[in-house]
C-alpha cells in the first residue's frame, strides 16, 4: 500500500539519507540527529537539578515537546524509507527510535513524570548512532571483535572474580562481622568487590587488624588480575589485525548494516544493495 | 565388595553422567547441580541479612535441608561411580563435596552455627565445578596456562611490591606518626599497600606536607608498575596460542580429568578412556 | 630592518644557541631555562601557601621579578633569533612564551592578582620544552606516534564510556534519588565516573541495596574495559617500532622542528638548514 | 694481612658460601640469613604496636640483640671471604649490611631510639638478597631489563604527568579554592594526583559543578593514560625475550655478580671465577 502513495525514487532517496552516512546528505542528517538527541538528553539532565527547574522549568518544557515532535517525524520517516517497515520496528534501533517519543505522550493521559524519566533516559542509547559516521565505523568493529572474540575469556574470568569475592566476602563477614559494618554478607561482598576493583569508597573498612590483613590479600589480587582482561583483549587487538572494512550502507530491504565494502547484495537478505 | 553389589555397566554410566560433561545427561546433572549449588549459596547469604532472617527463617532452613540432602546423595553417588573411591574422597573436590555435606548433620549435635556458616561457605568452592562445562574448558585452561606459566614473575612482582611497600610503610610511619592515624607500622604498611594499590580507602590520610609528598610518590609508583603484572601476563598469552584441546572426560579409574581430546589412555594412571 | 642592524652570522649563533639542544651551547640553554622555568613555577606554588606568603612573600616577589625579565630577554632574543619572527609569535610555543611575561606588567597597571595566577600558571606549559632535550625526542615522539594513532579508537572508547556513564548515573539518579546524595543526574553522573575510573572518593556512597548492586555493575565494568585502552596502545607501540630518528633542530626560515636525522631541506618551507 | 692469618682455601669455601647460591650449603646459608632478617622486620614491626611493646618489650629485645649479634658475624665473615674487603664495604650491599648492624650499638652509647627505627628500617632492603636465590633470577632480570629499557620512555611518561597534574592541580585550586579544602597549589596538585592515578582518598572532594567537571576530564585521563606505562612495559617484556642466563656467581676479587653461565673472567676486574 505504501508504495502506492509514495514513488519509489523517493523512498530509496529518503533511505540514503536517513540510513546512510556515506553521502553528503546522509552525514549532514546523521550529524543533525546527533545534535537533536544530545540536546534532549542535557534537557533531561538538567531538568532533574532542582535549581534549574525552578528558573528554566518552562523552556525546557518547550524543549522536550521540539525534540519529541522531530523524533515523531523522523520515525514516521524511517518506516517509510525501509522496504519492509516491521522489520525495522521490530529491530533493536526502531524500538528504541518509538520510546523516545511515545512517553511524552503517554505522559499527557497520565500525569506523574517520575517514571517516565525512567522511559526517556532510553532515549540516551540513541546516542550510539554516532558510531555510524564513517570515521568511527573502523574503530568500533575493530574493538567489538577484539570484545567479542576473547567473550569467553572474559567470562571465565568475570566468573572467577565473582566467585572469588563471594569467598572473600564471606570471611570478611566472619571476620569483621556486623559490629564493624559488615552488616550482612551480601554488603561484605559487595564491600569485597569496591576494594577488589581498586575503587575503595571508604564507606565500610576494615578495623580488626585480620580484617586488614585479608583485605590485603583481596587489593594485592585486584591488582594483579586486572592483568587478565587487559591481556586478554591486549592479544585479541594484536591478532585482529587484517579485518574486513565495513561500511556504513543499510539493506533497503531488511535494513541490516555493516556491509562489507565489496559487498554487492545484503548478506542478510541477499536483497541487491545497488538497486 | 561394591563391584558385587552394583553392576559394571550401572557404574560407568553413573561415571558418565557424574563426572563427564561431554553427554547431554552429563551436561544436564552438571547444570542441575550448579543450579542447587547457586541456591545453596544464596541462602546462605540471605539468612545473613537480619531482616530477611526474621522474615524467612523456616523457608531458608528448608531450602538448606533440601540442599544438604541432595548433596549428601551426589556424594555418595560420586563414591559409587569411581573405581577407587578413596582417591575420589582424598581429592581437593571430593574433601570439599564432603565438607559441604557434613556440617549440617554436625550442627545438629552441637547447635551455635556462628562457626558452620564459616564451613558452609566452603560450599562456595563447587562452583567452580562450571569450569567443566565445555565451552569454558578451553578459556579457563588458557588463562591457568597464562597465570602459571609466569608465575615465578610474577611472585618476584609481588614480592617486591610487599618489600616495598614495607618500606614505605615504615617511612610514611615515622613521618605521620600515631597523632596522624598511622598508629603502627603494621598499620601504615595497610595504608601504604591501600595507595599503592590504588584502593585508597581515605580512612587514613597523610596530613602533613612531607607525607603527602611520600604518599604521592607512592601513587605514582603504585600507578606505574600495574604495568608489570599487565605486561607478563599480556606476553603470556600472546606466546600460549598454539594449545593442545583438553575436554572433561574423567579417568574412570583415577578421576583424573583434563585430558586431550586424543587421549586414549589416562596421562595419570594409564588406564584406558574408552574401556 | 632587522637584518639591518643585526649580522647574519649573529642570528644563526643565537637560533642555534636557542633553539637547537644538539650543541654544547644549545644544551646547556635549555637546561638553564628548564631551571628558571621550574623556578618560577616552585614560586607561584608556594605563594598560594598561605603562611609562606606572609613570610617570605618579600623573597617571592623577587624572584618572581627576576624571572619575568629573564623571560622577557628570552622572549626578545627568540624574535631576533628566528628569520621570520611574526610566525614564531604566532606559534603555540611563541603565545606561551609571551604570555609567560606579560600578566606580571598588566598586574602593575592593575593590581589584584587573583586573575593573575592563572595566567602565571600557563608558564607551567613552558616546562614541555624539557622534551626537546636530544634523549628524550625519541620517546616522547613514540609516545605521540602510538597516542596519535590510536586516536580514533580512542575517541571511540571514551564515548562509549562516557555514554555509559550518562545512562547508569541515569539509573543511579533513578534508584538512590536525592536523599542518599544523588541529588541530580549531572551528580550521579559524576559519582559514576568517579566509581567506573575506580577512583571512588566515598563522598556519595549507594545505600538503597539495588544501588549497590547497580554500582557493583559499574565497578566490574570499569575494572574490566580499563584493558581496552591498555591493548590499544600497546598494540600500536609494538608495530610502530621501526621509526626515522627525529632531531631537535629548528628550521631558521620557519621555526619547524622535529626534522629527520637526514633531513636537508626543511619539511614545511623547504628552506634548507645547513644554510 | 688477612691472607696470613686465613687460609686461601678458607677464604674460597666461605666466599661460596656466603656469596653463591649454586652450591648447597650457598642456597642453605641464603635462606638462614632471610628467615632472620625477615625474623628482624618483624620484631621492628611489633616494636611500634604500642600494646605487644608493652607485653612483650623484654622478648623483643632480645630477638633484637640476637639479630644484632647475628649480622654483625656475618658482616665480618663477609669482610674476610672478599679478596677486596674495603671494595665490598663500599658497595651497595655492603654499607647496607653494615648499617643493619651498627644502629644498635650506637644506640647504647646515645639513648633515644625514635630516630633509630629510621636506621633500622634500612634493615629491610636486604631482604632484596632473597632475589639471589637461582629460581628467581631469571624472572627478576627480565623484569630489570624491560623496565631499564624503557626507562626514558616511562621517564617522559611520568615528567608528562607530574606537569599536567600540575596545570590541573593549579586550575582546581582556582576553581574551588581554599574555602572546599584546596587551602593551596600543593595541595590540589596533591589532591590531582590521587585522583588521576585513580587512588581517590576522599579526603577532598570537588563541591562546585565546574570543579567536578575537571575532575572528571582528571579521572577519565587517569583511566586512559595508564594505558602508556602498560604498553611500554609490554612491549618490552615480549621483545626481551631472547636474554643471556645470568647466575648468582660472585667474583672473589671485586664481588661484581650476575655473571653470564658462560663467563670465565669477571667482566668488571677480568680476575678469573674459577680460580
Amino acid at each position: 500500500m505504501k508504495n502506492g502513495i509514495i514513488s519509489e525514487d523517493f523512498r530509496k532517496k529518503l533511505h540514503t539519507i536517513i540510513y546512510e552516512a556515506d553521502t553528503k546528505a546522509g552525514r549532514f542528517f546523521d550529524l543533525a540527529l546527533l545534535a537533536i538527541i544530545l540536546i534532549s538528553v542535557v534537557a533531561v539532565m538538567l531538568e532533574s537539578v532542582a535549581s534549574i527547574k525552578i528558573r528554566y522549568g518552562y523552556e525546557l518544557a518547550v524543549i522536550e515537546w521540539i525534540v519529541t515532535i522531530f523524533f515523531t517525524l523522523e520515525y514516521i520517516a524511517r518506516l517509510i524509507a525501509v522496504k519492509q517497515p516491521l522489520k525495522y520496528a521490530l529491530s533493536f534501533y526502531g524500538l528504541i527510535d518509538l520510546l523516545a517519543t511515545l512517553p511524552k505522550y503517554v505522559g499527557l493521559l497520565f500525569p506523574g513524570t517520575g517514571f517516565f524519566i525512567a522511559i526517556r533516559a532510553i532515549r540516551f542509547l540513541r546516542i550510539f548512532r554516532i558510531l555510524k559516521l564513517t570515521h568511527f565505523v573502523g574503530a568500533s568493529n575493530q574493538l567489538v571483535v577484539a570484545l567479542r572474540t576473547s567473550r569467553a575469556k572474559i567470562a571465565v574470568f568475570l566468573f572467577c572474580v565473582l566467585v572469588i569475592c563471594t569467598i572473600l566476602g564471606t570471611i570478611m563477614y566472619m571476620i569483621e562481622g556486623p559490629e564493624h559494618g559488615f552488616t550482612s554478607i551480601p554488603v561484605s561482598i559487595y564491600w569485597t568487590i569496591v576494594t577488589l576493583t581498586t575503587v575503595g569508597f571508604g564507606d565500610i573498612t576494615p578495623t580488626t587488624p585480620l580484617g586488614q590483613l585479608v583485605s590485603v590479600v583481596i587489593m594485592i589480587l585486584g591488582y594483579g588480575i586486572i592483568a587478565v582482561p587487559t591481556g586478554l583483549v591486549t592479544a585479541e587487538l594484536m591478532r585482529g589485525e587484517k579485518k574486513v572494512n565495513l561500511n556504513t550502507q543499510v539493506c533497503p530491504n531488511c535494513s541490516a548494516d555493516k556491509h562489507r565494502d565489496d559487498a554487492k547484495y545484503c548478506y542478510r537478505c541477499g536483497h541487491s544493495l545497488h538497486e
